[in-house]
């Protein structure tokens, strides 16, 4: 195995290594599109599960919307169109015919599903509706990275539909908080959350929420969006009901997704010299077992008490790997398992079996320790939840560490450089001055701030007096 | 609500209202994709979180391939592209540029899948290599119909390299063998088991076999296939491995999978006279509660007590809907939730209620018996697995009463016409003669049995003396 790039010498390229090394995916021979390998699917797969569970409790049902979208369907909203029409891939022949019409592959499926609401919305009684869609999207990329940006890539998008402007704006706000929980809960992952400037708003939508992470380079990464998207959908593809009174009104509409983006999210976030570090929830092995031992006696006692932890293990609830590779030395092993970021590594050898002992190794603090045998089947699952704790204590101390003030433009740039992070800092200018900003501090708009200032600021820029508070950061 | 039409009046047309009537998908706007409904969408999850336990307990891992397939790698191997190539979506221009070479929309990901194996597999200690992927798949089809042929649809498709051809057959016989027991303990469906005739192979494929599912029109119907790949895949994609002996060789491969189209053949094999039958394990509502009331004051009775059913019928694993709709007579309900498949119906009147009673109502066998309301934590569960039990006793009854034998094309037509089912006969002919009859009969060969006949027949066409037994049928 060649060496993992320390991350504090080229973060890009330790990206790369890890998502290497550590078998997570890797690029196809079509550009821009990856493989994901078994063990970053795993994580991708325990991702679904935790937060398809969140999507029903809400009331949320799954459907499934057809791949492809007739040309037609995208150009009816004009902002839409505008921002999806130049990353599309389009399909014009199909059974060996050209087609009448393009077919688009779904960059998101905003049209093909509202056409469908179009049929299935007739009467107040049927809002509101409540669509969720795990699928694959494609959109066409011109610089990819496995997980952070690829041409196709997996996730799920929330479509509801609803009688009013405030149920609308309320399921906003519930998606947003659904994955803020998400977020910290099984990633371990503090996130900063807000409305999206004017312009880094979804093609379409009145407004943007979004949920902002902090890598570990200092940059930004957005980890979930959840869209109002007013009556502009429903007045393109014609979504109209008829409330209590007879009237026929427009439905109010939502979206929100997450996608494969998060498995990046993760490795950016949480990994380290070592490489990567999963979150025990979200691990798909959270226990590896390594023996050492040099002769064959030793070997075969040792692999009996490690077969029985297993055992006992699982019967816990915890993933567990026993790995009995006989090519490999256990020094080998513990480097492949520390870039893989299984959260707890047990080794036993000849004399921790003699004192009924095993090692475990921490790979969130690199702490090792021995712990009696007896012990495991209660000390493991704590342990692992006590990792999952300690990740997103590291990982706030690491956000709040990294929240600083600016009065000037040259001060942002300076902290921007120098520390990364967010900067916060009063806001009243345009779409065009944000732009302004960008290409001196290469820096967006991450959040607008849900609390305005206590008191009026002078805007960064403009010197404008106001009171919207927003966070700048370079992004992913 | 329309009237359902008989099932035995037009099998086809009872279809399309079964289908839609239940509610389970509808025709999209895009030419032979369909929209999969929420409660449609719900069977396949559970199909789904069935067979990926399955799958995972088998060693196979789970990971994600890209949609795209570059057209020379479809044209590798000769017979696969020959099978394929007529049925593919052709994606020409991304991001708003012709492409130098066009890619094709999977129609089947061998090809894709297997140019990443030749850079997987170096060593025999690679091997085997258990993967599967779940995903969208679209071949271009001429006549569609809902969940039985769409142009896209949902699968698995698993995809397995081995050492040797004896762990590869080994490996075919476990992915049938795994959906012979799921369509017998999740879908109460009974399956014929064998080789597919050269005709209806896999493209590509050694060998195919299949498992085959009798509809109540007397049609067979595949519901899943396993293939043999022996090394044509492997050669043409270069797939080789070292073996424990120094010595270079090419893998032996399989794929296998199944599809939506399960739904499919859950409608045409369980669906009688009043709609869909779900078998309790896969419907995603096994108990549907509803109140039967004049006045208000029961209403706030009966809903108050049903409320608590929900919630010890939950608390003991059930899965259960109130439908409290306000709207609607309870005719009109008993009548949608027959025709959605529900296993158990509970009804609860004024005088049930005085009695602690509630009705329950199968939907297998129409039966009504009122229960003690203090027996239904214990009753209810117990019910459902007579109730899964009892569907597939019926269905295998309905399969072994539809197995005819023949001594001549004329007696098989016959029938085939007349009662439909699977006519066995000794069959040595070859595949321009499985044509003759089909061009006579309209039945393909639906397995060749595993079990040779005791002792030697004449085949029903070319009257050569054979040992080879076949079931022929009409089929979807």
């Amino acid at each position: 195995m060649s060496k993992l790039t320390p991350q504090s010498q080229d973060f890009p390229k330790w990206y790369q290594d890890v998502v290497q090394m550590a078998d997570l995916a890797e690029h196809s021979q079509v550009k821009g599109c990856m493989v994901i390998k078994p063990y970053g699917y795993a994580i991708w797969e325990n991702i679904q599960k935790d937060l398809d569970a969140r999507i029903k409790a809400a009331g949320v049902q799954n459907a499934y919307f057809p791949l492809f979208i007739p040309q037609s369907f995208l150009t009816r909203e004009a902002n839409h169109v505008e921002g999806f029409a130049p990353e599309c891939a389009t399909v014009t022949h199909g059974g060996g015919k050209e087609l009448a019409e393009p077919l688009v592959v779904r960059p998101t499926s905003e049209t093909i599903i509202y056409d469908t609401y179009s049929r299935w919305v007739q009467s107040y009684r049927d809002l509101p509706l409540l669509i969720n869609q795990w699928a694959n999207v494609v959109r066409w990329e011109m610089r990819t990275r496995p997980f952070l940006r690829t041409t196709e890539f997996l996730w799920q998008e929330g479509h509801t539909a609803h009688a009013s402007k405030e149920e609308a704006e309320t399921e906003v706000k519930r998606a947003l908080d659904m994955y803020v929980d998400m977020d910290r809960e099984l990633l371990a992952l503090p996130v900063l959350t807000g409305k999206k400037s004017e312009k880094e708003t979804f093609a379409g939508a009145d407004y943007t929420c979004t949920t902002e992470a902090l890598a570990r380079d200092g940059k930004a990464i957005q980890a979930g969006t959840s869209h109002l998207l007013g009556q502009t959908f429903a007045k393109a593809f014609d979504i109209k009901f008829q409330d209590e009174k007879g009237e026929v009104q427009h439905v109010w509409q939502t979206s929100w997704g997450v996608s494969t983006r998060m498995v990046g999210t993760i490795i950016v976030c949480h990994g380290d010299e070592k490489g990567l570090r999963l979150p025990p929830r979200v691990a798909p092995i959270q226990v590896v077992l390594v023996p050492i031992f040099k002769t064959d006696e030793d070997k075969i006692r040792i692999t009996q008490e490690l077969g029985d932890l297993v055992q006992t293990l699982e019967a816990h609830g915890v993933r567990v790997k026993f790995d009995e590779r006989d090519n490999l030395s256990p020094g080998w092993k513990f480097n492949e398992w520390e870039i893989k970021g299984v959260p707890i590594r047990i080794e036993m050898g000849p004399r921790d079996l003699e004192k009924s002992e095993v090692v475990v190794a921490r790979r969130d603090t690199s702490e090792k320790n021995s712990m009696p045998m007896a012990d495991l089947a209660s000390a493991i699952p704590d342990l692992l939840e006590e990792i999952q704790a300690n990740m997103l204590k590291q990982a706030e101390e690491f956000l709040n560490s990294s929240i600083h003030e600016a009065d000037s433009v040259e001060e942002m740039k300076k902290i921007l450089d120098e520390k990364g992070g967010f900067v916060k800092a009063a806001w009243a200018g345009s779409s065009d001055d944000e732009k302004i900003i960008q290409d001196k501090t290469k820096a967006t708009i991450r959040i607008i701030s849900d609390e305005p200032l206590s008191k009026k600021g002078t805007c960064i820029l403009t010197g404008k007096e106001t009171d919207q508070l927003v966070y700048f950061a370079k992004a992913y």
